[in-house]
């Protein structure tokens, strides 16, 4: 039974109490909306020593971290270090976007380190088994596509990117559009070169039952895949794209019947001004299944730090509704990421996953940064460094101060805002006081003692150069 | 004579000349502007060597890099180098913020090297020169204060960050709203210390006239500083910002009485969803002079990404009209930023201020995407690194990869987006026009050849993979 078909039935698994407990969200209602597809657990039942991770409506927005081999750059142990980077710096899943070594035995390996959902493309794998047979993706027999997606389902893989929307139809929108980047999704042209050569119907559009009877047999949630992402933001939010976003729309109501969890994936390069109505208009036209972006990247021209640019996007996009960060990493369209990409790709989505929680009212968002902002204002570094996204970041910088003894920063030095800033609240606080004191002519009452211990500590720490 | 007094006569100064040729729209547009208030140009005419930067309405958005060093750190080398470093990155303004050494001297020395607009912080050179004498804030001499104004206007000083609007009246305000991190800003601060302490009015309020004769005569555009700015999401927006922010509104209509240029400064810390209403109300308050925020950014967890936070407020504040953004580094909250550090501020902000203007329709700033995405499509990796925002990281990133050789990237390999994206669009649109044809009984029309110089040539590199 899958997590939908539970919580259709009334059941509240494991998985969903702790997702609950985890989100500080009633379970009841989570059940509720897993049942209508507003929420989903990717859990396959295969995943060993597997921990829930919820994606959906009035939960924390979630950020994936890519990682993964390429043909020219295979080393395990790397991919491994990156698995570590993103238990570390809290990324909510990964894909496995291997397409380099022996891609069973990475993604096996990865299944028994990493806990949370863990994603895949399956069409990645069947272009590297053609490619090491000296064959063409053009070749590829769709009983091959089909082997594989079980083949991973069966391995433990909790979500796979299918691109089950690349219809004939599409592409022949597709071409009308004359893009400036054409189709910049990887699995998605992949599929479509193949359905263009063939001039034959995608397989998983077409077959999309047996898709959803193999996702339904191990509780694999489909990301259904946008092959008409917009890769400029030129393209964005063209004929094509809304095309195959109806079209996934359509899908998700039938994967919902089939009681297959389903999230739609998204742009891409939009520019900043359409970015919440291209999320509004996903979640519409997919009936309020969860919305998973890869950025959107605000501009084209931020090559080298394309996390900040989709940081941008990802943050308007959150929210405004998405539910699911995919994160882009400074090595976007340039190269493989390095660990430290993976590492900064991580922080930057969890920033913006972070600001749109914020405006949604995402249950515990405001506190933190309010617990953040007390800790500055009493300088108070172990709290901040402890409330950080990246604590060790932020220790880093701290250290490398040269002030780090006297309390204060070297932004400001002797004159740190803050102690200025709470002298003068005592002082205001007192005039006001003595003058209302006076006014009533109860000239007695003294000024209210305003100086806490926090700030008596910090007055000792620095003297009253202010 | 002011700009904005050259302007109302109908004079087009050669400042005005150079930039309307800079940002491609017509001079007399932009002397309107100038003469309304809605674009400032900040030139001292004692600025040597200098080169006009217009920040306003319809114009490009810009962006500001703080330098400058601190009472513990005190390096005139590694300033210079950042200030090659804003050059090299396309900071359109630096402010020099020492608070160490000898300030008249570091300032001197950068104005004889940078030639855009530079601004300050006058009260800071106050507060300096007061510890110098082991005095504090408390015991400045209102007369010091408008002292360091003349000098620094003397020296050359574009446009000066200067706390007008904090009144005993917005102070009142302050204390009452218990803020979180009460007063953040540095100058603001130190002036409302002074003002609680001797339980005073503003002198920079008081004797706002006073102010605007010496800008007048030099010419330095006043950037009326909001010492009520929020330095955490908790307050921002509250009841002591917005009266602080009126009074700017009525401060600015006396500088233009007197002629003299005005931006208004704005946040800070602003939760996502608040983002836009903070400007359109600065704006509106302020009758349409430019504002120049910091940040804003979106949570207060970034720590050691500040860059980024600010880049996500940043870029949404440009959507809705801000006209400045000041950088803020990944050291903010930490330490005083290294050259390093500035680069990244630079272009973080750089990058929200062009996804701002593709929101504001900003001459040139669509096309330049466009060129990009182009050149991005046909692999074309020169012209990709000529249009990045940072082309020496954007290098440095693809001589990493692997690939360098191969044309594509180490991202997808063999398996390159674009190259099936190419054969595919080929192949249906082939389809299509032998499908038209047949429909037409035109059977000897062949399909268009569709393959273009620059994919041959892709395709000659990559073998027939795809």
């Amino acid at each position: 039974m899958t997590q939908m078909q539970a919580a259709r039935q009334g059941t509240i698994t494991e998985e969903m109490l702790i997702v609950a407990q985890d989100e500080g969200i009633d379970v009841e209602l989570l059940r509720e909306r897993i049942a209508e597809g507003r929420v989903v657990i990717p859990r396959n039942i295969n995943h060993p020593n597997y921990y829930p991770v919820g994606i959906g409506e009035g939960l924390r927005t979630k950020t994936n971290a890519n990682i993964g081999t390429s043909p020219d750059h295979v080393d395990l142990e790397e991919e491994l270090l990156k698995v570590e980077i993103c238990e570390r710096y809290c990324a909510d899943t990964i894909m496995d976007l291997s397409t380099g070594g022996d891609l069973d035995f990475i993604r096996t390996t990865i299944l028994n380190r990493w806990r949370k959902p863990l994603g895949t493309v399956p069409v990645y794998q069947v272009a590297c088994e053609l490619l090491r047979e000296g064959k063409s993706i053009t070749e590829m027999d769709p009983e091959h596509l089909f082997e594989v997606i079980e083949r991973q389902a069966q391995q433990g893989v909790d979500f796979m990117t299918l691109h089950c929307g690349i219809t004939r139809e599409s592409l022949r929108i597709f071409v009308q559009q004359k893009r400036t980047c054409g189709m910049v999704s990887r699995g998605g042209s992949l599929l479509a070169h193949w359905m263009a050569h063939n001039r034959t119907e995608n397989p998983l559009y077409e077959q999309f039952d047996r898709v959803l009877e193999i996702c339904s047999k191990y509780d694999v949630t489909i990301s259904l895949g946008d092959g008409m992402r917009p890769g400029a933001i030129s393209d964005a939010g063209d004929a094509a794209q809304w095309y195959e976003t109806s079209v996934l729309g359509e899908l998700t109501l039938r994967a919902w019947e089939a009681g297959v969890q389903v999230m739609i994936e998204g742009p891409g390069h939009v520019p900043i001004h359409h970015v919440e109505a291209h999320i509004k208009m996903m979640k519409r036209l997919c009936h309020g299944a969860p919305v998973y972006v890869l950025g959107p990247l605000t501009c084209d021209i931020g090559a080298g730090y394309d996390h900040i640019t989709a940081a941008i996007g990802g943050a308007i996009a959150a929210a405004a509704g998405a539910d699911f960060l995919c994160y882009v990493t400074p090595a976007e369209h340039l190269r493989l990421p390095d660990p430290e990409d993976v590492r900064q790709g991580i922080i930057a989505a969890r920033i913006a996953a972070h600001s749109g929680d914020i405006a949604k009212g995402v249950k515990g968002a405001w506190e933190r940064n309010l617990e953040m902002s007390k800790a500055r204002y009493r300088l108070d570094w172990e709290t901040m460094f402890a409330l950080a996204l990246d604590p060790d970041k932020a220790r880093e910088y701290r250290m490398l101060s040269e002030d780090y003894n006297k309390g204060v920063c070297t932004m400001c030095g002797d004159f740190c805002a803050y102690v200025a800033s709470m002298t003068t609240e005592r002082k205001v606080s007192a005039s006001l006081t003595e003058g209302a004191a006076r006014a009533e002519g109860n000239e007695d009452q003294q000024p209210a003692n305003l100086e806490n211990a926090s700030l008596r500590r910090l007055r000792e720490k620095l003297g009253s150069v202010v």
